[in-house]
C-alpha cells in the first residue's frame, strides 16, 4: 500500500504544463508541496515558469504555506521519472479521449501502485478515460476552475472502475491542499458548474447572433447585475430567499414556466411535485436554522463588502 | 415642459410598496431624494418601513448622500396625490399585463405632463404596458436587480411609442441617482440579464430533476467555482481571456459545439462567421488597449480581494 495518508502527501506530480497544469503546479507550490511537472514537450518548461511567476504575487497575497517556495518545482520530459516518488498525480493533458486513454495506461505502467491520479478534464468522463488502464481503481475526476491557483472548487467523482475509497481519499487530499472539494453523486458530461455556465454561454451566443444584445451589454448585465450575487450565494438559496417566507416552494409555483419560458431558448422542465420537493428539501438544508430575514441581512452584508471592493477595482478589472 | 433636468430631480414617486418598490424607495432615500410611495393597500405601509429599515444599515455602509434621511419618505393610497409633485415615477406593481395597462392609463391621467415613468417589470414589454395610455412617449423600462438598493444595474429601453429623448433622460437620471444604466438597443422578453439567469436556472432544474446534482451541490459549484469570476468580469471578456493570445476567435473555434453540446440541454447556435465577428469585435472593444497578460493580472488582483472578503463572510453568508 503506497497510498499515503492525505495529510502526509509531500510530492505532487502535475502531468501537462499548460495553463491548467502549470496553474495547478503554482497552487501546490504555494501550499508547501514539492512539485514535479511532466510535459512531453521540453519547450513547455519556459511557459510553466512564466505561469507560476505570474500567479505568485496573488498566491503571496492569499498567504503561502510554511516553507512554500517556487524553487520546489522541477520539470521533466521523462514520464517514469516524474512518477518515481509521486504521492499524488494531477493530470491536465489535452482533451482528446484517445490521447487520455493512452496516457493513463502509460501512467499506470510507470507507477505500479495505488497512488491516486486526478484528472482536470472538463469534457470527458473518467469511465472512458480509465477504460484502457490496468489499475483504474485509483483514477478519479478532479476538475478545477481557472485560474486553478485561485478558484477553490474541485469537482470530484469516480468512474465505473474507480474504488470509492480513492474518491474519498481525493476529497480529503484536495481539502488538505486548500481546495473546496465537491463530491458528485454520479458522472455527467460537463460535471456540474460547466453545465450551468454552458447554458448561459449558449444563450449569450444566441442573443448576440440575433442582435438582442452586444457582448459589451452582456458583460455589463452580468458585472452590475447578478454577478456579485453569485459570488455570495448560489441560485438555489438566492431564489429560495426571493420566494420570501414561502421560499422555494412559493418561488417555483409563482414563477411557473409559462411566465419565463420566453426569457431564454432553454425551456423549463415541467415543474412537477417531485422536482418541487427535491428543490425545497435542498433549500431547507441550505437555509438550516437561519431565518429568511437573517439570511437576507447576511446576503446584504456580504454584497456591501463585495461592491465596495468592486468599486475599487472596477475601473481596472472590467 | 414639466420634465426637469435629470440632475434637478427632487421628488421620486414609487408605485408599489413590495420588495422591489420599497427597495427602490430605500435606494432613492439613501441618495438624498424625497420619496412618496403609493400602494392601493394601506397595510403595505408597515412592510414598506420594515424593508427600508432593513436596508438602511447597508446603505449607510455604502455611504449616504448629503441630507439623505429615512424620514423623507411618505406613504399614500391616493394615486393622484402621489403624482402631484413627482419629478420621476418608478413603477413596481404586480406582473400582470391587464393590471399594468390600466395602471399606466391611470398614472397618465393623474399626471398630465411629460414626467418620465420607469417600470421595474421583469417579464413584460413596455410596448405592451404603454398600449392603453394617452401619453406613452414618456414611459420606459427601468428594470432593477434585487436588492434594488444595492445592485447597480438598471436595464433601460423604450417601447414602440416611447420618445427616444425619454429613454436618454432615464439613462442620465438613473446614473445621477447612483445606478449603472444599461441602455438596450431593442426590447426582448426577460431583457438581458434575466435571460442569462433563466437559461442557467432551467439547466439547474433539469439537473436536480434528473438527480445529476442536488441543490446544495449546485450552489457549491457556483459559490466556489465560477461565481466569484462573474462578479469581476462578464463571460465575453472572461472567455476572450480564456482563448489566450488568440482571444475569442480562438475560443469559439476551439470550443466548437460538438465538444460542449452535451454539457447542457440548451444546444449552441451554429458558430457562423457573422457570429464570430460580432463576438470578436465586442471583445476587442472590451479589451481596449490592455494586453491579455495585463487583463489576467487585473482579474487575479480583483479575485484575490473578492476571495479574501469571501473567506471572511462565507461562514455567515453561504
Amino acid at each position: 500500500m503506497s497510498r499515503p495518508d492525505p495529510a502526509d502527501v509531500r510530492q505532487v506530480t502535475c502531468v501537462g504544463a499548460g495553463v491548467i497544469g502549470a496553474g495547478w503546479a503554482a497552487h501546490f507550490l504555494a501550499h508547501g508541496y514539492d512539485v514535479i511537472v511532466y510535459d512531453l514537450n521540453a519547450e513547455a518548461e519556459g511557459q510553466m515558469h512564466r505561469i507560476i511567476d505570474a500567479a505568485w504575487p496573488s498566491l503571496e497575497k492569499m498567504g503561502l504555506a510554511n516553507g512554500a517556495s517556487r524553487k520546489r518545482v522541477s520539470f521533466t520530459t521523462d514520464l517514469s521519472k516524474s512518477m518515481e516518488s509521486a504521492d499524488f498525480v494531477q493530470e491536465s493533458a489535452p482533451e482528446r479521449i484517445d490521447l487520455k486513454q493512452q496516457l493513463y495506461a502509460d501512467l499506470d505502467r510507470a507507477m505500479p501502485n495505488d497512488v491516486v491520479i486526478g484528472s482536470s478534464t472538463s469534457g470527458l468522463l473518467m469511465s472512458d478515460i480509465q477504460a484502457r488502464s490496468e489499475n483504474p481503481s485509483r483514477m478519479v475526476l478532479g476538475h478545477p476552475f481557472n485560474p486553478p491557483y485561485l478558484m477553490p472548487l474541485v469537482e470530484i467523482v469516480g468512474g465505473k472502475k474507480t474504488d470509492p475509497a480513492a474518491v474519498d481519499w481525493a476529497v480529503a487530499f484536495y481539502r488538505h491542499a486548500g481546495k473546496h472539494p465537491l463530491k458528485m453523486d454520479r458522472e455527467v458530461l460537463g460535471h456540474i458548474a460547466d453545465r450551468l455556465q454552458q447554458a448561459m454561454w449558449n444563450e449569450i451566443l444566441y442573443m448576440v447572433d440575433a442582435d438582442e444584445a452586444t457582448p459589451e451589454q452582456i458583460d455589463e448585465s452580468i458585472i452590475y447585475g447578478f454577478g456579485p450575487r453569485m459570488a455570495i450565494m448560489g441560485y438555489c438559496l438566492l431564489f429560495h430567499l426571493a420566494g420570501g417566507e414561502g421560499g422555494m416552494r412559493h418561488f417555483l409555483k409563482h414563477f411557473d414556466p409559462s411566465v419565463s419560458d420566453d426569457w431564454t431558448r432553454l425551456p423549463s422542465p415541467p415543474i412537477g411535485d417531485d422536482l418541487i420537493e427535491k428543490m425545497v428539501a435542498g433549500c431547507e438544508r441550505l437555509q438550516g436554522d437561519r431565518s429568511t430575514p437573517e439570511l437576507n441581512a447576511l446576503r446584504d452584508e456580504a454584497l456591501v463588502g463585495f461592491l465596495q471592493h468592486f468599486n475599487k477595482v472596477t475601473g481596472a478589472a472590467k
